[in-house]
């Protein structure tokens, strides 16, 4: 942090925010020339540049570092692999989890599943709780779903991914799941975060509808710092004033998650897509700008579907995409 | 609901839709002309245009009326009061929410109390958990406040405003505050919404970072819908490029909200502006937009606040914002 | 401006930059502390942050102060009154600024003029000229308008404002017009503005759509430095995700630009409110928020325009508008 | 267009709408049903939504198709092929343009145009004038910068792109450069548009940074329109809150576009990845995303570049840029 005061900035306004600093127990170093400033050494991640700002004579104080900890490249420099059983994230193999946007019944699931694996999928969405916008919305199936989910698994090996909305479903579905998902609009839900960082399973983390990549980094401190190390996050698509696709899929965020965290990166095209001829192009420009892996949505009749019906995958789509991603994640060096 | 056919769409594709709609349970009337539609009759707050849109044929889903219920101007075309001990908001006198950003120590609580209320606040923010973006940064005095905000309210008989982050802090401040507010971020954590519903008092439901005004509604509505419903809406400025101010203060939010919906509508001007020279201006364009009242952060010596420091009030600047705001209440037909 | 080095820079890398910086022609200062950085002594407008950044070592370059010159509060504490006639902009009456969307026909313009001169308004719309998103709309009556004007003038005495699209049309309009509009659509087309700034009328340079305020500061810098200080900046509304108004009217905007500028600032709130149902409490909140003016459109038989039929006001709805904005505009100081 | 009147519509209403309708030229046609509407055969393009929502007792209009027409898919099933010389835009080859963002010296420029050359770009950057956000930035070295255009043309026998930013521009540079580039900040400039339309070169007109889709596409119109079909639509990245990339590359426009019209679509990854350590992965996104050919800054010293030094690439890089782009292009079917 650099603290630079204005040229006009007397000598008793600098001493000030000196002693300040002092008191807060940071260590400052104060540094004269054309315009005097006030350096701090050590950690000062707990200090807001707003707040020194709102002192008189302060003209700009600078963060030079973010207060990233845990997450931050630094701290991992190698990059982490999660493993959920056999799979691996965030190796040369890229991750595919795939499945309906919402569980709905046994054979809507079970079908899906057997689809979703023989195409070449890893890992299968669990989608039984849906958070939606309107309270008289379908909310998911709920713990109704548990005994067609033990039959996918049963069925196709594949490890299960499911949202949790709240504290509660982490201790409920624990013995149904093997890696939970939070979604954009719980990625501040401070609660949620500490909770699975002690939850014990994988976390896939999208990131808000209007969350900056920093907000998502520290949403994702908040897991670590509570203990859970295996946190993967999730570019899903920005609210921007463009509607002509559902969401903005800030493709740039990939390479800049990449620079600052040694965290796994996954690309979701289909919410962004909003309908499904153009999940194809977003899952691709994923793939080709580095992601880890995608999770997308299919489902066996998607006109059906009760919730998200325009941009699910029928399974003939969802091969289709396997087959046209494949030398794409060679190209760049990966596989699928 | 509307949905339009394509010119070249077959009879086949009509009749696929319609009978879709039918199992449903909806009323679908075929609408021959130049274009065939199908309107639907009655209540279709339950489907999704998008979900009209992935039908082959179907050129344009639209809704002809938002899915509200208890949160629309129809159910209750005369406005809402709601009454808060002996305060009446959503009345002809507007109300004036005041108090620190976080409370911190008894003496700088109880000080803020004491000032606000000769200033002319009726309400005392009571800021005893705080939603932080970094899990470094102070995160609230918690339930060891509970003593002062006592204090406070005894002094000063203001009744006490609290933000709760989760469902378990419902239970826990039940005794000792009379409204709770929910932060920008949780506008959509529905767990929180829902418990709420059910929590016996009054609730300011702030406007998410990129919330839309129709989400806003829809989130009052998982309140009112779950059975309570005291319940305020708070524009607090939204998240856009522009970085000048801390957000962007949507002031066309207060009249649209007011067309929409019968609840009261508070306004927030201190997150928007982001420090303290530019609130007086954004509050007295709260008040005269037509806001029933406004929530302002007021601290006795701002600089040493451990959070929000560039924003907050002196006490000074509190009363004199208030004797500034006197007239132009007046001048739009409202007293303070 | 500082440039702050990593600490892991070299004694070389510093050096490099800081002959750089001096080969350019500025006067870098060495400033050695916990972290090197180097502060540049004298004007360095013309230094990019991003330049500063891209050599190795540099761990960020603060800009410590805008390159504002001409527009800056400094260049002129006091604040510029521009004349108009016998009209003052920017002193302790207000401005109202109203007329037409479009100029459409001898009969309709006279009859606004005459109007909106008996409410109260002292300039009024001239537009001839219209910038529309598709070419098969209607593009404004052009010169064939220039005998409805002068008979508008005549008979009301109203200077008259019209916005021009590209340079030929100051030399064209010029005998027929007393001050320039620039569009949101064109606040960075540079070539226009330059040629405002030799254009020898007042110009009311309205904020672009995605336009920042630091921009639009800099687009007035762009006509001052060409000759032509009376300049008057307007805030329209900017683009966000929010589509419940057509554009989101950045109220805080105004108190920002009284604080960085000594230009005059006036508030459009048809444009992002829309409809007109919306206007008047934009218009309020614009003057309570210290706006020195507004424009407003007026037509007299709205649902017939030829433009913008949603967000005109009536000759009614323009007289009441104006008795309601009397009194808010005395409650912060004002007259109108 | 259909407009959907509301449940207690009056006959009246609905007639006066209908014979408005009818004095416009328009066909209207009466749908009666459990909501009266009217739909409008034929071409309806020049009629707006809020117009028509203007009137009483209207719920809501309804544009069934955008008022493109020359843009449009429809009026070019199979795609446009543009000839720049031996150059083909727009089949399965990509286009590369590559070169400085600003010509400087002979030298510079020269070099430049060599090692594009030899890297396998086909088309350069000639960008002799520079829109500058502040009017003491560089201005571009104009028409002094042409013997070194030819210079460079005649050695490489590449074709030229050079941006203009007024009208006037296009006759100077008419026998000096290939091509012209309509900059995002004048991708309204309607003048500039129209008279490129008669300009007889190819343009590759850029996205506004608050641009839509629908807005760039009858941006394209105009010049369409005013005669010159041979128009490239160019992806530059937009304006949002994220600040982590200078711009945000909206990735979903390449599918959008393709789907909507039969132009071709350029990917500009370096302006929205603002420093040159994203510009690879930006690239290799809109290649995978199904872009038709990129636009790519290359200068031989960045550092020293004179403008956008943090996001240009060196020789080398662009270099190792194109070998990493040749085997996405061939993944999606493509040729570089």
């Amino acid at each position: 942090m650099i603290i630079v005061f204005e040229p006009k900035a007397t000598e008793a306004q600098v001493q000030h925010v000196f002693e300040r600093l002092q008191e807060w127990g940071f260590t400052p170093v104060l540094q004269e020339g054309e315009q005097i400033s006030i350096a701090i050494t050590g950690d000062s991640s707990a200090l807001r540049t707003q707040t020194l700002e709102a002192f008189d004579g302060v003209q700009k104080a600078v963060r030079l570092k973010e207060a990233y900890k845990l997450v931050s490249k630094e701290f991992k420099p190698e990059g982490t692999v999660i493993e959920l059983g056999d799979v691996k994230i965030g190796g040369k193999k890229l991750l595919m989890i795939a499945g309906p946007c919402s569980v709905e019944t046994e054979e809507q699931y079970v079908s899906t599943a057997r689809a979703v694996k023989k195409a070449g999928a890893q890992v299968l969405r669990a989608g039984i709780y849906k958070p939606r916008t309107s309270p008289y919305d379908f909310q998911g199936v709920g713990e109704r779903g548990f005994p067609w989910l033990k039959k996918a698994k049963d069925e196709t090996g594949l490890p299960l991914c499911a949202e949790v909305l709240d504290v509660a479903s982490i201790a409920k579905t624990k013995d149904h799941v093997d890696m939970y998902q939070v979604g954009a609009r719980n990625m501040q839900n401070y609660d949620l975060l500490r909770a699975l960082g002690k939850g014990g399973k994988p976390v896939l983390l999208k990131r808000g509808l209007s969350g900056t990549i920093k907000e998502l980094l520290l949403a994702a401190e908040y897991i670590m710092s509570s203990g859970n190390h295996d946190v993967m996050l999730c570019e899903r698509g920005i609210r921007t004033y463009e509607t002509a696709t559902r969401f903005t899929l800030d493709i740039g965020a990939v390479p800049v998650l990449h620079h600052d965290t040694h965290l796994p990166v996954i690309v979701d095209p289909s919410h962004p897509a909003g309908k499904r001829s153009l999940v194809g192009s977003m899952a691709k420009a994923g793939v080709a700008a580095g992601a880890d892996g995608l999770i997308v949505e299919v489902h066996p009749e998607p006109e059906k579907a009760w919730s998200d019906a325009a941009q699910q995958l029928t399974f003939d789509q969802f091969e289709q995409l396997m087959a046209e991603l494949k030398p794409v994640a060679q190209a760049v060096g990966r596989e699928l």
